[in-house]
């Protein structure tokens, strides 16, 4: 049984240190290496400048046994990491037949043809594993250097996620075989401010075990419990963090509205599916977040009928059916017009459940009677209607998910009634 | 005139590194440090973990003249940063009446009561200067340092934008007067692929200043140039600049969509206000994504009635108007469902114009005629209508944002042809 092994990853490109694009790599890659038993220690994100690539490389290999680096392969000029790769490793560039074809089947998917760049890119060093990029014509290089591992891998993410779960993790698995366990146990928890959940849990937290870790991650009227443990005995590691989760259950209850750390949509999904009831949503200051965030789960056709955005009183009126003198007696964002934009939707579109938003999602629109974050929403399973008014603060993109995990939330809360 | 100040950011919290959240506080203040002439050169994550912040601010002290960092300041045992800023700068903690009145006038507004962790947050080291969250229970710490300049902030996005903008960059500006000039300028290029496009350019790009560096970075359809200056000489600069930008011009012609790093879905907005007209979208594969774009932008209720997100086939029917027949024909990724998805939600919503999605953005759904990935799309201005079938690659969320970008653009180029 080996120490645990310890990644860093660098991300480099200077669209990152501009603020240009989100790094998003770092993401998905720490929760992929975790599954595997590998922990990140630490992300730097560096400019496309060969000194502080090389500087982030020497003191990411003190403190890692594996360095995965993204970004800055591409075709074009201002992408220098395969160059300086060279010349840390002491690399010569040979031209390598296999990236070659690659690059060409690559690109005939596409429908592209083979430029000067584009063949560059068929130059690899020649003293590291060469591993094909089957989603982009970058090759991905493996070095080894004093028992250390280092990856350059393509920064553009559709390719990164293909070279980590077909190639990049298999070898790390087979270069580093017996792992310590990482687990991570999740609660997602509402009703709870952080302090207030903190305050309720300090003895269940004092009693935790050395090797268990407790993090609150609030997020949009919801707050993640996790607790992470590190062990060599998978079994005991398993059985502590049951034991500590049973404890945790009884004192949090129904205020648990989920085991899994996923979204609120996913939680929703399974239960609807489960139920075998069907979903629509009439959505005005939400404007398409909520039909968005269910249709990005691939197979929600399942139970999703479709939403109407209704932005304007004329698509409330014309497509939802809500009356013109419930608009003008109570006005656009009131608990009277949601209701009706949620019994509406689910007629037109013939489904079991339905849910509506209207508010005021800011910065402009409020009154001293509706300031910005007034949120009415309502749900609907078959005849039974509740419904809700928020206060939410926090800017036109917090409200609008506010509001969002809100509605769910409350579709859910019914449907769990139901049991 | 003064060197470039460098900054680096320090992003701390556990949640980073497992993936469970993406960092992107980094970019948002990397293009509001630009703005004011100050230059992110690294972006460091790390656990909550002492020993690895203090190696973090160690480290970025030596590089760096401003350091900034966010998270792991809230009431919660995993929160360390203010400890460890305590032991780094050699402060002992004391008691601020000024943090507990600001803490208690934003716990007012969200109605909820002080326990005695929230009570511990006016507790400030006595070495720095204590500036008020005005958005949360956390103070922010600013810390000098031979010259150099430590800032703590809140981790979460609506808190750290708060105190940036009314705080931090007012007095960086205020400590380091007589910045270099940092200027950007964008082109967003359609039509072309990265390699193409640098090929196109490469004796323009050979030609340019020694102060100015180029970028490619493609995104869904679109690739977004970047020249990039530094320079004392404001005057200069900017000339250079725009005189680098008419040659481009001439280069590039109508493949330059504009030249504001904007997303698609504004640049179309601005189009749609210029001329009056209002907009309608029909989405089956997008499933919310066009009207959660357009939506996200304030103010788009000027010129958006609305969506009808139709994932089923009796949506398309009953709401959109789709004729049974051209289901039963075509089916509901073809051509001709979505021409009269596009007519059907410009008739019911009454806009001018219209944008209609269908598609498979898999991962299942696919066959031998048409496979995952492809894509049909309509637009409609007036009584015109324009169509086309893509084949997209890339997975679920790729295919869905190629096919948002794709389907605005249509449209865009329409409005542009009709001058």
């Amino acid at each position: 049984m080996k120490d645990e092994m310890n990644v860093e990853i660098i991300t480099i490109g200077d669209e990152i240190l501009i603020g240009q694009i989100v790094d998003t790599n770092s993401a998905w890659m720490a929760v992929r290496l975790n599954q595997s038993g590998f922990s990140v220690v630490r992300v730097t994100s560096v400019k496309d400048v060969k000194e502080d690539i090389i500087e982030a490389i020497n003191h990411a290999f003190v403190r890692a046994d594996i360095v995965l680096i993204t970004g800055g392969i591409g075709p074009t000029k201002d992408d220098i990491t395969k160059q300086t790769l060279c010349d840390y490793f002491g690399s010569s560039l040979v031209y390598s037949e296999k990236v070659y074809e690659n690059i060409k089947e690559v690109l005939a998917d596409r429908m592209k043809f083979i430029n000067q760049l584009t063949r560059l890119q068929a130059m690899v060093p020649d003293n590291c594993v060469v591993i094909q990029n089957h989603r982009g014509t970058a090759p991905i290089t493996w070095f080894e250097k004093e028992e250390k591992v280092l990856v350059s891998m393509p920064g553009v993410p559709y390719e990164m996620i293909g070279a980590m779960e077909q190639e990049i993790i298999p070898r790390l698995l087979q270069r580093y075989p017996d792992q310590p366990f990482i687990r991570h146990k999740h609660f997602l928890v509402s009703g709870f401010s952080e302090s207030a959940l903190a305050e309720k849990l300090t003895d269940w937290e004092d009693g935790l075990e050395p090797f268990l870790k407790l993090a609150y991650l609030p997020a949009w009227g919801i707050i993640r419990l996790r607790i992470t443990g590190v062990h060599a005995s998978e079994q005991l590691l398993e059985q502590t963090i049951e034991a500590q989760s049973v404890q945790l259950r009884n004192l949090l209850g129904a205020a648990i509205v989920s085991e899994k750390d996923i979204p609120v949509e996913e939680i929703l999904g399974e239960k609807l599916k489960e139920k075998g009831f069907t979903l629509g949503a009439a959505e005005s200051c939400t404007g398409g977040a909520i039909a968005q965030r269910i249709t990005r789960m691939a197979g929600c056709s399942a139970f999703f009928k479709g939403s109407v955005v209704a932005y304007s009183n004329d698509a409330k009126k014309k497509v939802l059916k809500v009356r013109e003198e419930t608009l003008n007696e109570h006005g656009a964002v009131s608990l009277e017009t949601v209701k009706e934009m949620a019994t509406g939707v689910r007629q037109v579109l013939g489904s079991d459940c339905a849910v509506a938003t209207s508010g005021i999602a800011g910065p402009a629109g409020g009154s001293v009677e509706k300031p910005v974050g007034t949120i009415c929403v309502a749900a609907v399973v078959n005849d039974h209607i509740e419904y809700r008014t928020f206060h939410f603060s926090g800017g036109r993109e917090n409200v609008i998910k506010r509001t969002v995990n809100s509605t769910l939330l409350l579709l859910l809360e019914m449907l769990q009634d139901i049991e």
